[in-house]
C-alpha cells in the first residue's frame, strides 16, 4: 500500500488535464453556434453536425485515453524522472486534442455545406491528418510509457499480475498499428480514416473486448 | 478500506469533469454581456436574465448530479470496465450541459426581447426541448449504472447498508419520470417544462427530502 | 482517520472548482488585450491596467476563499444532504467571481480612459456593487456552512480541537462584518469600496493574522 | 504516514490549477485559428506557427513547474499560513502564464509576417519582456517556498532524506540565476532570450539531469 502512494499525484494531475481537455471540446460546439446565430437553430444543427460528430469522437477517444491511464496505473507502482516525463508528453497529446478537433468540426461543416469549395477540400485533408496525427502520437507514446515502465519490472508492483501485464502488452502492439493505418488512410480518404476512427473508438468502448484491470477474463 | 479504493481515480476523474463543466457555464454569462457591451449594464442586466436564469438552472442541476454520484460511489467499491463506460456516458451529458445552456439562454433573451420574432418561438421551443433531452439522458445513464452496479450486488461492498441500497433503487424510479415528464412538456410548453425543471432543482437540493448517504432516516 | 473520509470527495471536487474558477480569470485579461490589438501593447498596459487589477484582486479573494475552505473542512469530518447544499453555494460564489470580474475591469477601463463618459460611471457603480454583493454572499453563506456544521459539534471530529473551533467562530463575526461594509460603501464610493476589499485580501493573506489550522497561537 | 496528510489538500488544489492552466493554453491556439478563417489552413500553420512554438514552450515550463512541485511536496509533510500564501503566489504565476504565452505568439506572428511593422519591434520585444518576467518570478517564488520549508526542517518530515534536500538546495541556486540572465537578455535581444528558455526547458526536462525524487543518483 505504501509503495503504491508514489504515483499518487501523476494520477491526480493527470486525471484534472484529461478532465479539462474532455470537458474544454463542448467550447468549440458552443462558439460554432454563437458565430451563426442569424440562422434557425434547426437550420444550424443541420449544417454544424460535423461539429457535433467531431465532438463525441473527440469525446470518446479522450475518454479511452483516460481509461488506459487508468489500466496502466494499476499496475504502475512507482515513478521516476523519465516516467514523469513521458506522461507529461500524453498529456500534451490530450491538451492538444481540442485544436485539431475545431479544426475538423470546422472544416467539415464548410465541405458539407459547399462554402469555399476551392480551398476546402485540402483544409479538411489537411485537418483529417493532423487529427489522425495526434492520435498516432498518443498511441505511441502510451506504448513508450509502458515498455519503459515495464522493462524489468522497472516501475510494477513487486506482486504484480503477471497476466494482466502481458495483456496489456499483446494489446499494446495493436494500438498503434490501428492508428497507424487510420493516419495514412487519411492521406488518401479523409472520410474513411475517420470511419476507422469511430470503429476504433467503439472497438474500444465496448465492454468483453478490451478487459478492465480489475477484472479477470471469464 | 483496500475494497474503496478501486474506485477512488473514477471519483477523482469525474470529479474534474463535474467541477470544469460547472464552473464553464459562467463563461456563457460572461459572453452574454460582453457581446452588446454598448448598453448600460442596468440595461443588460434587464434584457438578459433569461442567461442568469439558466445559468442558475444548470448550476444546480450539475450540482445535483454530484450530489448524486457521490452518493452512489459511496456505496460502489469496485469498478468494471462497462462500469467505467456508463460513467464516461454520464461525464458526457455533464459535459454537453453547457452547449444547451448556452441556446437556451440565448434564444430566451432573444424571445423575451421579442428579437427576430419569427424564427425565435421555434428557437426557444427546440433549445429547451434539447436541454430537457439532455436531462432525461442524465436521469436514464444513472439508472443504468445505478442498475449494474447493484445487480447481484455485483460492485458493491460485502457489508454494503441494504437499506441505502433500496432507498435509493426506490428514489431513481422517480428520476426518469419526472424528466421524461419535463421533456413531453417542452414539447406542447416551453415555459412550463422550464418550470418543471426548476421544481424538481429546487425538490432535490432541499435537505429532508433527498437523503444523504451519511445518514438515516430520522 | 476513517471518520475524516467522508468529507474527501467534497474537498476534491470544491478544489477542483475553486483551481478552475481562479484558473479562469486569465480569460477575460486575455481577451481584454485581444479586442484592442490595432494598439501598442505598451499603450494597452496603460488603458488596461483595471482589468490586471480586478484580475489579481479577484485571484487573491478566491485563494482567500480555498485557504478558509481548507481551514474549515480540517475541522469538519461528517458530511450531512444540508453541508453538500451549503457547500454547492459557496461553489456557486466562487464560480460566479470571474463574472463581476470581467464587468469590473473593463467598465473600470471604460471610466478611466473616459469613453462612453455618459454611461460610465453607473456602468462602474452597478459592476463594483454586484462585485461586493457575491464576496458578501460569500462571506455569509461561509459563516451558515461553519455554524451548521459546529452547531452541537454536529459534523465536527469528537476529538476536535475546541480552541481553534472558538478562534474561528470569533474571526468569522468579522468577515460579514467587514464586507458588508465593502458592499454599502459601494453604493456611495466605489473607489473606496475597492480599496477596502484591497485591504481586506492583503489583510487575509498576511502571515500571523489568519492563523493556519496547523499552528497554534504562539 | 499521519504527518504526510497536511499537504494533500494543498497539492490536490494545486494539482487542479496547474492541470487547467497547462490546457487552457490550447484555447488560445484554436483561436488564432479561427480569427483568420479566410486563409488556407496549410498557409495559417506556415504563419502562426510562433502561436505553436509559444503554446510548446509554455507548455513544457509549466510541466516542468509541476514537477518541481511535486518534487518538493515529496520532502515537505507539514502546511503553515505562509506556506499556503507563498503556493499561491505560485499558483498566480501558473494561472498568468497563459496570458504572456497568447501575447507572444500573436506578436510574434505579427513580426514573423511583417505585420504592422512600425509598432511590432516594440510588442513582440515588450512581450518577450513579459514573458521571461514571468518565468523568473516563479523561479524566485519556488525558491522562498522552498528556503521557508527546509530552514530548520521547519516543515520537513522528521526522517527526511536530508541529501535530496541538499541536492535541491543546489540546483534551486542555479534556477533563478538562469531565468535572471534569460529575462535581462530580452531587454537586448528577444530571439536570444527565448532560445534560452527552450534550452533551459529542455535541460529541466531531459532524464538524467534533473533527478526525480524517487530515485538516488546512480
Amino acid at each position: 500500500m505504501d509503495e503504491k502512494k508514489e504515483t499518487s499525484r501523476v494520477e491526480a494531475f493527470s486525471d484534472g488535464v484529461f478532465a479539462i481537455a474532455i470537458t474544454l471540446l463542448i467550447l468549440d460546439v458552443t462558439s460554432a453556434f454563437s458565430d451563426a446565430s442569424k440562422l434557425k437553430l434547426f437550420e444550424l444543427l443541420c449544417q454544424q453536425w460535423t461539429v457535433l460528430l467531431a465532438f463525441l469522437l473527440s469525446f470518446a477517444t479522450i475518454g479511452i485515453m483516460w481509461l488506459n491511464h487508468h489500466r496502466l496505473f494499476a499496475l504502475i507502482v512507482r515513478v521516476d524522472h523519465t516516467l514523469l516525463v513521458l506522461n507529461i508528453l500524453l498529456l500534451l497529446a490530450a491538451t492538444v486534442v481540442p485544436f485539431p478537433t475545431a479544426l475538423l468540426g470546422r472544416y467539415g461543416a464548410d465541405m458539407v455545406n459547399g462554402v469555399d469549395v476551392k480551398n476546402n477540400g485540402t483544409n479538411f485533408w489537411l485537418a483529417t491528418i493532423l487529427y489522425n496525427g495526434v492520435f498516432l502520437f498518443v498511441a505511441i507514446v502510451y506504448n513508450l510509457l509502458w515498455r519503459y515502465a515495464t522493462h524489468k519490472r522497472r516501475l510494477l508492483s513487486r506482486d504484480v499480475d503477471m497476466e494482466a501485464v502481458k495483456r496489456i502488452d499483446r494489446q499494446y502492439l495493436l494500438g498503434p498499428l490501428f492508428y497507424a493505418i487510420a493516419f495514412i488512410l487519411a492521406f488518401f480518404n479523409s472520410q474513411l480514416s475517420l470511419a476507422v476512427n469511430i470503429l476504433l473508438a467503439i472497438f474500444f468502448l465496448l465492454p468483453g473486448i478490451a478487459l478492465s484491470t480489475s477484472q479477470k477474463p471469464a
